[in-house]
C-alpha cells in the first residue's frame, strides 16, 4: 500500500511517498518540499502546487492521500490561504479517485510520539527513529509530511 | 471578451458565463448553480465542484475567471471549507492559463449598485436591471455570480 502524505501550506508544502507491505516496516520512497515564490501572484502559486502534486500522483500512483487537517485560525488570512492550497491538493487526489484521509495535528503527535502534547521537535526526533531516512538534508515540511504518512499507516486498519 | 464568474461555496456554487464585445452591453450566455450533497464526504464534494467547473471552462473557453474574495471569517470552520472550494475552482482556471480576478463583496456592491452598503436584495434588483436575464428561475447564487461577472466588466479596463 502506498500513500502520498502532505504537510499543507502555500509557501512550502511538504510531500512524502511512503510504502508498506503487510508484513514489513514503512519505507520512504521519496520526499520533497514544493516551494512557491511570494513574488508570484497567489493564484500562480496555487497553480504550481496543484500541477506538481498532480505530477507526483501520476509518477508514484499512490493508493491514498494523507493530509494534515486545519481547524484553527490564529491568523485568519493565512488560514484561508492554506485552505485554498489544501483544496487544490485534495482535488488532485479525488480527481484521480484516490481517497483522502485527514489527520489533526493532535492525531499525528499521538501516532508518532504517543503523546498529544509533543513538541514539533519531539515529532521530528521520533519520525527520524520510526522510518529509515537517508542522510540527504530534508526540510521540516518534509519531515512533517513523513509523520503524516506514518500516522496513516498507524491507523490504516480503518482505511484498508 | 468572455468571463466565467463564480460565487464560491461548497453546498451551492453559483456560476455565470458572461460575454461583452467592445461596443455592446454584457450578455449572459449561461448560468447554473452547482450543488453538492452534505451526505457525501467533503472531499467528494470538492471533486464534483472542480470537475464541473473544469467542464464549463472546456465548453465555454472563457478569457478570465472572476470570483468573489473571502476575507472574513464569522464562522471559521465554514470559511475554511469555502476556501478549499475556492482553491479547487481557482485551480481549474490557472491550470488552463486563464487569469483570475478576485473581487471583495464591497467591490461587487459598489460596481452593481453604486453603494457599498447595499443589501443583498439591492444587488439582486440592480443585477436584474443591468443585464437581460430570461424568465427561467435562477437561484440567488447564480445572481451573485452574475453580479461578480458584471463587476469584472465594470472594472475590466484594468484586466484587458
Amino acid at each position: 500500500m502506498k500513500v502520498i502524505a502532505i504537510d499543507p501550506g502555500y509557501d512550502r508544502l511538504g510531500v512524502a511517498i511512503i510504502e508498506k507491505d503487510t508484513s514489513s516496516k514503512e519505507r520512504l520512497i521519496y520526499s520533497t518540499c514544493i516551494e512557491t515564490s511570494p513574488e508570484n501572484i497567489f493564484t500562480e502559486r496555487l497553480k504550481k502546487i496543484g500541477q506538481e502534486v498532480r505530477l507526483l500522483i501520476k509518477e508514484y500512483q499512490p493508493d491514498y492521500m494523507a493530509i494534515e487537517d486545519l481547524f484553527f485560525a490564529k491568523n485568519t488570512k493565512t488560514a484561508l490561504k492554506v485552505s485554498e492550497s489544501r483544496g487544490v491538493v485534495i482535488f488532485q487526489a479525488v480527481d484521480n479517485n484516490i481517497p483522502v484521509c485527514e489527520f489533526t495535528p493532535n492525531q499525528i503527535k499521538v501516532a508518532v510520539t504517543g503523546y498529544g502534547k509533543a513538541t514539533k521537535n519531539d515529532v521530528y526526533t521520533m519520525t527520524m527513529k520510526l522510518i529509515k531516512i537517508d542522510n540527504q538534508k530534508r526540510k521540516d515540511d518534509e519531515i512533517d509530511a513523513i509523520a503524516t504518512g506514518l500516522t496513516f499507516f498507524a491507523t490504516h486498519k480503518n482505511y484498508s
